[in-house]
């Protein structure tokens, strides 16, 4: 195997792999961007080249996640981490709202929101390791709860919901951290939705909020102006300024996935990749175990376990030196974890499952 | 004038310049950092290699600014605007503070403050459209502030302290984002000082804290986390994914201005280009006027005014054809604005100087 610039296969679970032609890109106009006479990170964020970044920005990314009219796009500082907090003082507010935790993320989430009013668990797997997610019609909403908040896919634990929620009147509010442009999904399904950037859309510093604007009328006044949803969306994201080379990078990931087909296409590919890995697990005869129940295996991130912790480390150990690496599990749930964003190349899932393979067979 | 790369002279005020050799690093390492196989976007911060830079971007910092061993430094999201924000929360938390407010950032973090406390405005330089700053001396503190906070240097009005506050008793607390490591100065005075990276010391999307750790027994519980400076120095300023492409330049940045000679070589460099400009102005028969009082002059943002509207169009018209940029003044106060910021080359101040005479005589 091998990788231009000598790149290793990354498997990263975030910030996590860019594509080769992005960081081609971003590289070619470090110094003077397409001729402007300076670079992107040194040019003031309301001047004509960066709107011209932070527009093309806005239109890739409603392109590539055929966002409708009706909503709000953002690029706000922070991560996900501080949508725990934001969310719940503009929507939340003293009031109540659902949470459904399948995993580390989601525990984050409804204990940053329970600051801010009552946030009730209607769903928590812990009892079984968080190994799955519900269906959504078997969630029991509270009455008067102002959002059912939810994490599409767990990076740690490997667990995916896979599907949209139902138009049935409840406004859902996701996490799409790890899985946000993985696949095709209805944006309308939602009251908002929000990624950090790092995993499938480009460096940390940016996290990408997807809001529908009547969600803006329930904002009190009063609010912290960086925390406050209207400010942002009044100063078109920039009350003060955002991480401009973050999200200029973003606007080239949204760009290539456009043209590589849509999320019709990408999502065609990761099903593709990670198949491979499932495989191998599936056929090792139980060597290696996957931890999330089947419907819930995620496509971004596969963490799995090996028979005893001597293997694993063996199996780490080998595998970096076979060029996979980041191949180690989170210490929550032990074993291993393969994180497969969008840019991590589908050869490198071909070439894992077949060392998967070899190494069930020398050491099963 | 003819400078690498097609670049021109960019009077950004921020984001602004960049030095060329750490533009050319971090280009050079885009594709695989350091040959580890991944560029510094697209690795675990938490990995081996990110923890590297991060030590580095701390240790050097610290060189560069002698920071003491009893202050924590910390890059956290949300620029200084979110700075001013936590700052109250933690540190005023329903007491009462002062703010001293200089010109337009002093306004934005008093208004912040107030949500969080009685923030009283000790000074206040409206009266005289913002263009000057007091002597520390003659600050009277409400009995009981938590804190005093000031802005060093007022980006949009050009006006300066040029000094820190006294060893006084006083906790004072100073936004220096358009001014830090531009001259020698002592930390020891200071309870905080904070600074938006985009001006001296990176891209935008990370904020360098620089705090006395004894302030952390004044952080109220239940804070919401990623507003707590307590989890911040806790998790080493990674509760979540911090910028890491952000702070991975700013160390580039910091090992720079080490390599040039340290801050009193910045200074000397800083104070011989910003006295070019000054003495383009002051020779001007009053032509070009300063904004700032002489004694708060800015080494770093060089507001001024022509006599009338049509002379300041076509001023900038013409110097941005010769090669000057971004020299248009903020809005609020009109006419041009030459920042200059650390990156920005002493021959760029030369020739600007020089332009600007060549106009007054050909239009004065």
């Amino acid at each position: 195997m091998s990788l231009p610039y000598g790149r290793v296969y990354n498997f990263s679970a975030g910030p996590g792999a860019i594509p080769v032609p992005v960081l081609e890109e971003a590289r070619d106009n470090m110094m003077n961007y397409q001729g402007c006479g300076v670079g992107v990170m040194e040019m003031s964020h309301r001047g004509k080249v960066y709107t011209e970044i932070a527009a093309n920005a806005d239109k890739y990314v409603r392109q590539l996640m055929g966002i409708p009219d009706n909503y709000k796009v953002l690029f706000l500082h922070g991560g996900a981490s501080l949508q725990f907090t934001m969310l719940a003082m503009n929507f939340m507010n003293g009031g109540q709202a659902d949470y459904v935790t399948t995993g580390t993320w989601g525990k984050k989430a409804i204990e940053a929101g329970g600051l801010h009013g009552i946030a009730t668990a209607i769903f928590d797997a812990k009892a079984t390791g968080y190994d799955n997610a519900p269906a959504f019609g078997d969630l029991n909403h509270t009455p008067g709860a102002k959002y059912c908040h939810f994490t599409m896919n767990e990076t740690i634990q490997g667990v995916d919901f896979l599907g949209d929620p139902p138009a049935d009147g409840n406004d859902w509010i996701c996490d799409m951290s790890s899985c946000i442009a993985s696949r095709e999904f209805d944006v309308s399904r939602y009251a908002m939705i929000y990624a950090g950037a790092q995993k499938n859309l480009g460096p940390a510093g940016t996290c990408l909020v997807i809001l529908r604007e009547d969600m803006l009328d329930r904002v009190p006044s009063g609010l912290p102006p960086m925390l406050d949803y209207k400010v942002a969306v009044e100063n078109d994201w920039m009350y003060n300024t955002p991480s401009t080379w973050s999200v200029y990078v973003c606007s080239l990931v949204f760009k290539h996935w456009i043209d590589f087909g849509g999320l019709s296409a990408v999502q065609k590919y990761n099903e593709n990749k990670a198949a491979h890995i499932y495989t191998a697990i599936d056929g090792s005869a139980g060597f290696f175990k996957g931890h999330a129940q089947f419907n819930n295996r995620s496509l971004m991130n596969i963490s799995f376990t090996l028979p005893d912790e001597d293997l694993t480390q063996k199996f780490l150990s080998e595998s970096k030196a076979a060029g996979f690496h980041e191949l180690k599990g989170h210490r929550s749930v032990g074993g291993c974890r393969a994180s497969i964003y969008n840019a991590f190349p589908a050869e490198g899932c071909v070439e894992l499952a077949k060392f998967m393979g070899e190494f069930a067979k020398a050491n099963g």
